[in-house]
């Protein structure tokens, strides 16, 4: 059984124009959520609910958007635990130790913080200027071409195999300015599937991601926010809503942001057209 | 401004069929979002991202859904911090002092763990009989009326205000087994709009949630699920889709569950149909 998009006994429920119930009981296949304990230099970082696959590109993401590593060569060995076994005596897979350069393990303080780093702040502009500061790179404006941007969820959409099974899943794809696509990846979580992207970039040399558009199958939050900007995208596209502080950030931190993209149309919140 | 639904120029962009940009700049509504920072006999327990607005009983409800408090009358003062001040020299209201009855103040480890507590072990089955373990309540099962059901995500529409003026705000709502609205709470996170929720039904004696539905405008995390058994709800209905462990726990909880709820159908995941 795929562990990504897991089949059940689903009972499907019709009801026609007269209100009789029609029902049809069948195996269907649903979003795979399952832990991920992150332990590194020993130490437990945090467990996280994601989609089983790619979680190497995950937890190196994961890190980098923490500030805990600034390049793959950061990590000198990434496995999974040997001894994590489920009920059966088979390895979950489920428990991903990683070794840094140095033996280096993160503070207390961070292991403390970590699931809140991110809303780090009592108030959203202590919050920005936080990141700000700890930006690594300057952000390389992109005047976005419309015609570009309406097109790029359903370009996304075809880098996708879950969704188009599930309906559930997430997606995170990384573009060239020129809409080409670089990588992609799904999660049950938002947050995860663009860490897994920016995991894939940092792996395969293509990091800071200047120039770069990172188009989100879901709303644009103040935490991808914060995630496009530490990995150096120029532009976030979000399928959906984006909210204030993200809107906010974005604009402060000069990272062009459409939300409700759509074919034919979108907001842009922050940035400037082509 | 309100907090809940800021407003920001937004340059809202259409293309035609013929491939010509029209652009229409001006203040329009984004769905407000500000962390949290939640203090707990002195100490900061966690700091969320969320939509202001029903702090207190955000509060409650997370403190219930981790199992902090058992009663609202554990809690004897919840105030905003009255320091915390934002760069203009006013409150910020987005820090919030609890004390608990007794000056019980959490455990370091319950600090540590709290926001992955919720994804406990390293393999599903774990988490579900740690869940199963410390539920309080043995869910009362509620056979579904499928035309009742298919209404129920309509009705939560009508209940909600911020979510008609900017599209991307989450709501949940406890209905009772009659489908009338008994609380409804609204958030940029699902989680928060649950916890909301079943704050609102601790502090008025509403609880454990027997025979009551649980209505989300979002997926069904594992997450809710955990929140929906913890607080006794009979059903989880869901407009989007559900995951492999939610189902999982739903199942073995004996929670009705239902993803996919839209006007004529839904799926049934777990629990029976009236």
């Amino acid at each position: 059984m795929s562990r990504i998009t897991p089949s059940f006994a689903v009972t499907k429920v019709r009801l026609d124009e007269a209100g009789s119930v029609e029902t049809d009981t069948r195996a269907d296949v649903v979003a795979g959520e399952e832990p991920l304990e992150i332990r590194v230099g020993g130490k437990t970082l945090t467990t996280t609910m994601r989609t089983p696959g790619a979680d190497i590109d995950l937890v190196h993401g994961l890190l980098y958007s923490e500030g805990l590593i600034t390049s793959a060569d950061e990590v000198t060995e990434a496995r999974y635990c040997a001894g994590a076994c489920g009920p059966d005596g088979m390895n979950t897979y489920n428990v991903l130790e990683f070794e840094l350069a140095g033996g280096r393990a993160p503070a207390p303080e961070f292991i403390r913080t970590l699931p809140t780093s991110s809303a780090c702040g009592v108030c959203g502009s202590t919050s920005i200027e936080q990141i700000m500061s700890k930006a690594r790179h300057p952000i390389v404006p992109l005047a976005l071409d419309p015609h570009l941007v309406v097109g790029l969820p359903e370009k996304l959409r075809t880098g996708q195999k879950a969704f188009r099974r599930t309906g559930g899943i997430h997606a995170a794809g990384a573009f060239t300015a020129d809409g080409e696509l670089v990588s992609v990846r799904e999660d049950i979580g938002r947050h995860n599937a663009a860490d897994k992207v920016i995991g894939d970039l940092l792996r395969t040399g293509q990091m800071p991601a200047e120039k770069m558009i990172l188009v989100m199958s879901s709303r644009a939050s103040f935490e991808l926010v914060q995630k496009a900007v530490t990995a150096g995208f120029s532009a976030l596209v979000a399928v959906s809503a984006a909210s204030s502080l993200s809107v906010e950030l974005a604009r402060e931190a000069g990272l062009a942001l459409t939300g409700f993209t759509r074919p034919g149309r979108f907001n842009l919140y922050s940035g400037e057209l082509a």
